[in-house]
């Protein structure tokens, strides 16, 4: 692919530093970056250059108001070199529109797929071989404009950064349903990748963790029954044979694993219903031993299995399962992504 | 006071190029700014520069996680060239109650007033005297650990920036009350002043300024029927001779001049009501002519009246009134500030 893309390559490389057997999530990043400004009305220049730190204003209104929005991917490499990413039009069309909904400019489809695509070329030692590893993918938009009145910028700054990745979190996991905070209103931005609806969430998850719970389970902000996602993560639960998963709505994310995951259940005959799930459906069901499963579906992770939850005060812990369909849709994407499966719906993008 | 900052002095000056009649609000900074990071557990020495852009990894959560808070706060100058700052301690209190909902943590008392006190003393030139002239104080806090798994940074730097301003708003302001969108939920971050609460208003925002309305007055989430705040605002609604604000919850924030007017209406023999308002309630005051001000009430703009509200497609033009309590409660609240009346309260703080 010719490129517009201005490159200043590093002349040595970080990689000899980095022990892959023990990466912990988002702290090791590659040689390069991409970025892009928006400024006059336009988007600039595209730029990979050395992975560095840069220079900002103390006014840019990111540090101000959270103008800012971010995509996760991963990209996968097979036994014979070649690079996939997955689905990445998805992520595309989503990042925008959660800049749509933050007030900031959209970006070029050009410039995103050439900027990976040269970024991924670049840095593609960084990407492992083998089912479990990946580079993970993180493209953001900030809000760079030195100015702190409280209204959208008139100047951005569109990067990517890599990360090499095992899986996000390693074994499974006990969750809190939350039952006084709660993580997005009705009309407001739960649906979009927006950096404010992140923090918000760190302070009531600190408080799970505390108890003994990795990760929160948000409900509705109004009655606190109705079961929505996990924050990082969509969620699943199976009761008896069917996965059951929330619509998205404004509130709720569009996950690119949770409806790859609903896609697949057709394709392996598992009967999975989109439909609001409450609290009390799934304490029954636990009560009843027809709660076979849940499970947390995202980027970073792949499919989370829960094996505990808490709602007030009551503790409840998931039976070991057989013919887990968390693990089956896992090894089946993880196929389908790693090149190891037939990719019948076209969800592989080969990088070249 | 002796300081344990380490200063580090501007040769020159910026100030001779600023034009102080035309100032646009939050575009000009003075010559120094300070700042303190936070790291390995503790908050470190803190610094006063001259105002400079500083390098950041692109992976400081900030940039993804929305992981900021910030203050408002105005410095004022007496005729005498008396500093005075208003109320600081409900600032210095609310940002650290803002970074708790964020697991973020606190900032000392000492640093916070020490910061403040030697940053005016350098930079006083830029505080004009005469009322409506005013610096405006941002402090704020950023995450900036690089690393973009989405949990709380390690660490943060504390900064504050200082900018001349003159009034906010200039001059009446057109509102739309909201009917679909929303600024916070129960359970969230509506209370705190947290970054991502600003980004999520802007597209609203802009939706209703291309209708012609400068600003969005806030309803729950869930109803769209309880009047909430304006996003840079707390607001007042006179029915009569009664004044009427809605009770701060976890969507409300608790704003100081908010309080400090609910305070002068007691002084003022002006009857203040803290309850709920229902749009209806507005809408038939409006129509059968008892609604006589509507004002918002921050620290940017102190009062800022409303000449017009919609909602529902329905327009209200409010009535030219003489008696308004609005400009009342703002000349009073004005002279307390300037040093040109009895501060009964205690409200002013000489920054020497």
């Amino acid at each position: 692919m010719a490129t517009t893309i201005n490159i200043t390559k590093r002349t040595d490389t970080k990689i000899n530093n980095v022990d892959f057997n023990n990466l912990i999530f988002g702290t090791v990043f590659t040689d390069h970056m991409f970025y892009c400004d928006y400024k006059d009305g336009q988007w600039q220049q595209p730029q990979i250059t050395p992975y560095q730190a840069m220079s900002f204003d103390p006014a840019a209104r990111v540090f101000h108001y959270g103008q800012a929005v971010f995509e996760g991917m991963k990209a996968y490499k097979d036994e014979e070199g070649k690079i996939f990413l997955f689905r990445p039009d998805q992520n595309f069309k989503r990042i925008n529109k959660s800049s749509a909904r933050l007030a900031m400019p959209e970006f070029p489809e050009d410039f995103f797929f050439e900027g990976l695509t040269e970024l991924l070329k670049l840095d593609s030692a960084w990407i492992k071989p083998g089912v479990g590893n990946s580079l993970y993918l993180r493209p953001f938009v900030i809000a760079t404009e030195p100015a702190i009145s409280a209204s959208p910028a008139k100047e951005y700054r569109f990067m990517i950064i890599l990360s090499p990745a095992k899986a996000y979190y390693a074994g499974k996991v006990r969750v809190l349903f939350a039952e006084k905070f709660s993580r997005a209103a009705n009309g407001g931005v739960g649906f979009a990748k927006a950096a404010g609806n992140y923090a918000a969430q760190f302070y009531p998850t600190s408080l799970a963790q505390k108890k003994g719970y990795q990760q929160v389970i948000w409900t509705d902000a109004n009655s606190h029954e109705n079961l929505e996602e996990a924050g990082t993560m969509n969620v699943f639960f199976r009761i008896n044979d069917t996965l059951i998963t929330a619509p998205t709505s404004d509130r709720i994310l569009d996950g690119v694993t949770r409806k790859s995951l609903i896609q697949l259940c057709d394709d392996l005959n598992i009967n999975c219903e989109v439909r609001n799930i409450t609290v009390s459906e799934i304490k029954t069901a636990a009560k009843n031993g027809s709660l076979k499963e849940i499970f947390g579906a995202g980027t970073a992770a792949v499919i989370s299995p829960v094996e505990a939850f808490e709602h007030a005060e009551e503790l409840f812990e998931l039976p070991e399962i057989e013919n887990s369909y968390g693990s089956l849709l896992k090894d089946s994407m993880l196929k389908i992504q790693h090149n190891l499966a037939e990719d019948k719906h076209g969800w592989r993008y080969e990088v070249r």
